[in-house]
């Protein structure tokens, strides 16, 4: 809860609300699903993307494009033959960790008949264990 | 990053992302306003949402039955006249909120220009203060 001098420094500081303007940025899935791959795999390529998750060319491309202009990744290019395109997590984008973090441990906790073929609940740690911090 | 040896453990063991599974509950934009409200608020009517977020009543409908569905707020009727309901978080709906404390503290941190009016770095605890955990 907050209290009534908390809201009036928020009204009186705040152009817009933080929780809004992350979910501005987050707030779609593939963005959400692009993200996370990004943090399990490194530096990942379009084709990769499409390997993985159900989501189509034009649609990546989209939430591709808005991640870049929002800092979330950078696009690096390979002078190979054939060119290679790389996108990688900017600083920006990586610290979008701890949601995605606490979002895994909720379902885990919460919702573990839904996520668990098991039907268990586990502690996030028991899950993405020990390389992540 | 994942070693091969977690996501294979994943592959066998989970039915579902459960990050995916925690978008599809808080995954639009009014379900993640409406639990800000509740929880700097605490127990809300129904024309109190109205007063706070620039949603209609249809939408507000839609979402708070969601949410009810989920697990993540009840409904509760004060037999009194009129008739007073009030929504309330549940245990599993206050959970959420280390996923929307750290959707808080990233924009306030990496995204303070959009935030605050005089475009300063904040820390969540600067903002939301001791009387949240």
């Amino acid at each position: 809860m907050l209290e009534e001098k908390q809201v009036q420094w928020m009204d009186q500081h705040m152009k817009v609300c933080p929780i809004n303007n992350s979910f501005r940025i987050i707030g779609k899935k593939f963005t959400m699903l692009i993200l996370r791959n990004m943090m399990h795999r490194g530096q990942m390529r379009f084709n990769q993307f499409l390997e993985i998750e159900d989501i189509n060319a034009k649609v990546l491309s989209a939430r591709l494009k808005e991640m870049e202009k929002d800092g979330l990744i950078t696009r690096e290019v390979f002078h190979e033959t054939p060119v290679r395109i790389e996108y990688i997590l900017t600083e920006k984008g990586r610290a979008l960790e701890p949601i995605l973090d606490q979002m895994a441990a909720f379902s885990m906790k919460y919702c573990a008949k839904d996520v668990f073929k098991d039907g268990k609940v586990r502690k996030f740690e028991q899950v993405y264990g020990c390389t992540h911090p």
